[in-house]
C-alpha cells in the first residue's frame, strides 16, 4: 500500500501584495528564506517520500512557475486545476488521481505555502500521521499547540491525550472558526484548543467515502472524472469537468461534519504566513527590531519589516511599519493593518488596474 | 540708469531626495505646480523687468536643464558658478558681470526656488524695493510677515515703519540666525521680526563696495575678473578665479554687518520649501488632508504627502507620513522628521551609493 503526499500550491497569496501577484503567488516567493516556500515544502517531504510519491496540486497558468521551481518533479505527478475551487475539490482530484495509483493508499494533503521552523519535529509528525491514516480507518489532521492568541487561525478542540509518546495523539471534538480576540485568549487558556494546520491524511478511499457522504455534487463530478480510462484522459476531462464542482473547504465541507478524527499535536515552530506581519512573528530581527530584505537605508527606523526588489528604500523616523516594493507598485502600511492589502487589491480592481494585481 | 534681476538657481536642495538629485535640484522640480519652481520665478519676474534684463546665475553641470525649462533666455543672461560658492560670491560674480552692462544699474537679487502664491503683491514689493534701491545708496531687502513660530528661518528684526503706504518700509536693525523654537515664539508675539526671504535689491556699486569693504578676499577675485575686457573673457576666467573665492552668504558676510538696510515687509505667501512638509503648508488637500501626486491608492490615511514618479503607491493606516518615489528610490518619512532627510543623503554618500545622490 502505497503512501502519497499531496502538496496544494493553487493559492494566490494576496495578503503578500505587492510581493504576491495574480502571476507570482505567495508560494513561490522566498519570504524569509533562500529558496521559495513551494521549494521548501517539497525538500522536507523529500525527507520522507520517494520522490515519484510526491504530488503537487497547481492552478495551470503556474506551471511554468512550478517548472522553473521545482524541475525535478516530473509532470506526470502535477496535477492541475483549470480554475480554483478551494481545498474540497482540489483534495477530491488528488484523491480520484492517485486512486489508480493504488485503490489502497494513503495520502496526506499539505498546504504549499506555510513556514516550519523545526523541521524534524515536522517530519516526525507528517511519518506519524500517516502511519495512522494508513492502518485506521479515520481521518487524520495536525493541530499546532498555539503559542499566541491569533485570531487569524481556524482552531481544532481536542480531548485529553490517547497517547503520552510525543507528538501527542487526541481525539479530535469540534472544529472552530477564527475566533475573537476574546475567545483567542480563552482558547489558549484552556489548553484543550490547537491550531488549525490544514494538514491532513486519510487513505485515498476513506476521504472519497466521506466526500460522497457530505459533499454529493463534489463526488458525482469526481466519479465522472473516475470514469476516464487512464490519467492522461483524466487530465484531458479535468477542463470541462472541474469548473462546474462546488467551491468549498474541506474544513467546511467535511471535517466539521465528522466525529472521528485523530488530531496530532504539533509544535515545530509553524505559520500559514498569512500577512505580512507574519514574517515579524518567525524571522530574526535586528538591534531596532527590523526585518530587512534588499537595498534599505533608514534613520530611527523601528520594528518595521522592509522589502526591496529593485529600489532603494530609505525611511526616517517611523516604528512598525511595512514598506515592500515590488514589480511597479509600493505598499506602506502598519503592522497593524496588514490583513487590510485586500482591500487595496479590491480598490486597484475597481479602478481597473489589472498590471498591479 | 538699467535695473536688472537676478536669479541665483545654484543651490542643490537635498531636502527634497530622492525627487530633487544632483542632476536635478529642487528649482527644475514642479513642486505642487505645473511648471518647475525657477519657471515660475522667471516668469513672475517677466511681469516687471525685460527679457535681457532678467539673468540667472546656475552651476556650470546644470546648463542643459536650464535650457530645457528656459529656452528663450539668451545664453548671454546665464551666468555659470564652476563650482558652489554659496550667495557672497554668486552675487559678487552676479554684479561685477552687470557692471559691464551698466556701471550705474540697480540689480535685484532672487532665490529660483521659492513658493510665493500672491504674485501681484509680490511684484509691487520688487518694484518698490527696485525704486528704493535705484534711488539711494542702501541696501533694500523684502522681510516676510511670519504666519508661524518657523525655527527654519533666520529673522531680521526692524524698527517701526518709515512709511505707511504698502507695503510698508521698516528701516532694519539686525540680521538674527535660526531661532529655537521659545525665540520663534517670541519674535512672532513681538511683531518686530520678519523672515528673511533672501531677496536683496542694490544699486551694483554699492554691493561691490560693500563686498570690498567687508570681504576684501572676495572682492580681490572679483577684480580679477573685472579686469578681463569682455564678457566672453570674463566667462573664460571663472573656471580658474572662482574655486578660489571664500564660500559664504551674503547675509553673513555683508547684512548682518551693515546698518543701512530698507526692509520691505512682505505679506504675498512666501515658502522656502525647505522640506517635504513645507508643501503640505503652501498646497491644497484632500478630504482627509493628504497632498497627492501620481498614482496611488489608500485606505485610512491621513495628513500625508503621497508623491509617485513611475510606481504605484499604496498606504494603510498610517498618517503624518511623507512618501516620495522617484528615479528607482523610495522615501517613507515622518512628517516631524523631513529635516533629517539630510542624514540619508550622508548615509549614501558613506555607502558610496552614488547613483542615488
Amino acid at each position: 500500500m502505497k503512501k502519497f503526499a499531496v502538496v496544494m500550491a493553487g493559492g494566490v497569496g494576496e495578503r503578500f501584495w505587492p510581493k504576491s501577484r495574480r502571476h507570482m503567488p505567495k508560494q513561490f516567493l522566498n519570504l524569509g528564506g533562500k529558496d521559495s516556500l513551494i521549494q521548501r515544502t517539497v525538500s522536507r517531504l523529500e525527507k520522507v517520500f520517494l520522490p515519484e510519491d510526491i504530488y503537487l496540486v497547481v492552478s495551470s497558468k503556474h506551471m511554468p512557475l512550478v517548472k522553473e521551481h521545482l524541475p525535478h518533479i516530473p509532470e506526470n505527478n502535477i496535477i492541475t486545476e483549470p480554475v480554483g475551487r478551494n481545498t474540497a475539490p482540489c483534495i477530491g482530484l488528488a484523491a480520484t488521481y492517485l486512486k489508480k495509483k493504488d485503490p489502497e493508499g494513503t495520502m496526506i494533503v499539505l498546504p504549499a505555502d506555510h513556514m516550519i521552523l523545526d523541521e524534524e519535529k515536522f517530519l516526525e509528525c507528517v511519518r506519524k500521521a500517516v502511519d495512522i491514516a494508513s492502518s485506521h480507518e479515520i481521518l487524520v489532521t495536525i493541530g499546532i499547540t498555539p503559542t499566541r492568541p491569533e485570531t487569524g487561525y481556524g482552531y481544532i478542540q481536542i480531548s485529553e491525550a490517547i497517547n503520552s509518546e510525543e507528538p501527542a495523539v487526541h481525539k479530535g471534538i469540534k472544529f472552530v472558526e477564527k475566533p475573537d480576540y476574546h475567545k483567542a485568549v480563552q482558547y489558549m487558556d484552556n489548553g484543550n484548543y490547537l491550531w488549525n494546520s490544514g494538514i491532513f491524511a486519510w487513505k485515498i478511499s476513506v476521504i472519497l467515502k466521506k466526500i460522497d457522504e457530505f459533499l454529493p455534487d463534489l463526488y458525482k463530478g469526481l466519479e465522472e472524472l473516475d470514469k476516464c480510462s487512464d490519467i492522461y484522459k483524466l487530465k484531458a476531462s479535468l477542463e470541462r469537468v472541474f469548473p462546474s464542482l462546488p467551491s468549498i473547504s474541506i474544513d467546511y465541507g467535511v471535517m466539521e461534519r465528522v466525529s472521528d478524527i485523530a488530531v496530532l499535536r504539533g509544535s515545530f515552530g509553524w505559520d500559514d504566513l498569512g500577512s505580512w506581519t507574519a514574517l515579524s512573528e518567525n524571522l530574526p530581527k535586528d538591534e531596532n527590531g527590523n526585518i530587512i530584505e534588499g537595498n534599505f537605508v533608514g534613520v530611527e527606523v523601528e520594528n518595521s519589516i522592509i522589502s526591496s526588489s529593485s529600489v532603494l528604500i530609505a525611511a526616517i523616523g517611523v516604528k512598525d511599519i511595512i514598506i515592500v516594493e515590488a514589480d511597479g507598485a509600493v505598499l506602506v502600511c502598519h503592522v497593524s493593518q496588514a490583513q487590510k492589502v485586500k482591500e487595496i487589491i479590491d480598490k486597484l480592481k475597481q479602478k481597473g488596474e489589472t498590471k498591479y494585481l
